[in-house]
């Protein structure tokens, strides 16, 4: 039986490792994909993690991999279908028939931006299509974009990205938002942001980056080009926590209910990273959760029997 | 007027700063010596960074200031005196009569470790002494080292170090432990954990590195020699928040009072760092506090006027 396993290994579930083994607990990471590092991987540039200025998302995966490596982490390919909490003893079922024990886990498993579902889109991600404003916004200062979406996040990144791009269009299918009431107020007034109602996202085009998108008018059915070099997607997120919702309990979007501590409410178990209910979903928190939910999962473990 | 102004240019602050520069924000950062780093600088190596594996204090404290300065962080060094809640504008006073006005303030201090005072602790600091047994326990596998104090954090750090150290002595000046019984309990479980009740650390000496303490027996009076390759000092923590106590409510111990969105009592002040209170002092979460300080930041800002 291992003193913890994680299950995930982007940002948060190699921290935990790093952690972790430091700690000399006796410890497995179980990834689904055989390459870690979670959505890094898939980003082309990333210029907010303290002390790695302008990396590449890639090249941070392997980094934080090899790092894990470095303390010493044992590694395991497979999908996770459920886990079971038997108190003292929790059990990780995977997709080809094995069963892993362990006295405390943690879920690392991430979150994704839901995507638009439209050509040009998975194409053009990481060289103008971006779903995360405060982590690509300033790789557009001064340029024109738009960002895609009619909730609280959509506009709070239309806010945020009116204040360094030179125009910035909101596109929303219906003709009404669903964000809240002050930050509709704030949207209207920067005046360089322009709401096209009654609009969706046909497809997203240029060469070799993006220079405009071909819009679909609803009501009238009419298409628009809208020459524009960034496109930001935030039509929602969704916690990859299915394995867990029968064992840990979740908020009503499915995140695990889990604080700045990583404690969940079954105990022995933690979440670390995305997918547990947070505000702020970047790298650097995500890192910091694997390091919190160690020393929790120690805390436990010191009481442990 | 500034839309932010950062005291303090450790890891929360810098990583402060350059969240807030990439926001558009236009910032100050205020540091009270010539040097960015905080702590990190003191430390001789940092191995659970994840993605920059055993790397020299000094260097890190140097790549994290490039990485604000990279983003475009505008520095002032000054020692701050005070610091006044003036409703939309809180103003900084300094030690040289300067004044600076802002619409929001991050205060990232930061905490010290206090010191024992004898002699040997300074010349062999990151050379077998430690203030932090996460941080710098796994440099010391196998060997024998000493944790001084009586408290929760110095009968977690023996505990914690009993699991990788091939033998722990806890070092306490009274006859008992503050603790609480629940550490106490898993404390005399380890069989390689010895307490040495009454006893005050003399002085630390060795060549080049720690090899031995001389221990002081209080009520006998009589010296002892006892060889360590480290001394793990944990007598306590103390925030550097004398300039904010009057404006900003602090716990008993001196902490800001703030939790993961580093929101404090005051309107439009976050704390980020080891000066708020929090369970995990370490570097990454200092530095996840940089980025979930601006986030609340630029919420405050966005409702205001």
């Amino acid at each position: 039986m291992y003193d913890l396993i994680i299950i995930g290994s982007g940002p948060a579930g190699l921290s935990a490792a790093v952690y972790g083994k430091r700690a000399g607990l006796n410890l497995l990471i179980i990834e689904e994909k055989p390459m870690s590092g979670g959505q890094v991987l898939n980003t082309s540039e990333v210029d907010n993690y303290l002390g790695m200025p302008g990396i590449g998302g890639f090249d941070m995966g392997v980094k934080f991999r090899e790092h894990a490596d470095a303390a010493g982490a044992e590694f395991k390919t497979a999908a996770v279908t459920s886990i079971r909490d038997g108190g003292e003893m929790k059990i990780v079922e995977t997709s080809d028939g094995t069963s892993y024990e362990a006295k405390t886990l943690i879920l690392a498993t991430g979150a994704e931006h839901a995507p638009l579902g439209v050509p040009g889109e998975e194409e053009f991600k990481g060289r103008g299509v971006s779903y995360c404003a405060t982590c690509d916004g300033a790789f557009f200062r001064g340029k024109d974009v738009a960002v895609v979406g009619g909730g609280d996040v959509a506009v709070e990144d239309a806010v945020y990205l009116a204040r360094m791009c030179r125009k910035v269009y909101l596109i929303h299918r219906r003709d009404s938002l669903r964000a809240a009431k002050g930050l509709q107020d704030k949207l209207t007034a920067c005046e360089n942001i322009e709401i096209l109602w009654n609009r969706t996202v046909k497809d997203i085009h240029g060469s070799g980056s993006v220079e405009a998108v071909t819009l679909l008018h609803v009501t009238e059915q009419a298409e628009e080009e809208l020459a524009v070099e960034g496109v930001f997607i935030a039509v929602g997120m969704h916690p990859n926590t299915e394995a867990f919702r029968d064992t840990v309990p979740c908020d009503e979007k499915g995140y695990v209910i889990a604080g700045e501590d990583c404690v969940t409410k079954a105990e022995g178990i933690f979440a670390a990273g995305d997918l547990r209910t947070k505000q702020v979903r970047q790298i650097i928190t995500a890192v910091a959760d694997g390091a919190c939910a160690v020393a929790s999962a120690e805390r436990y473990l010191t009481a442990y029997k």
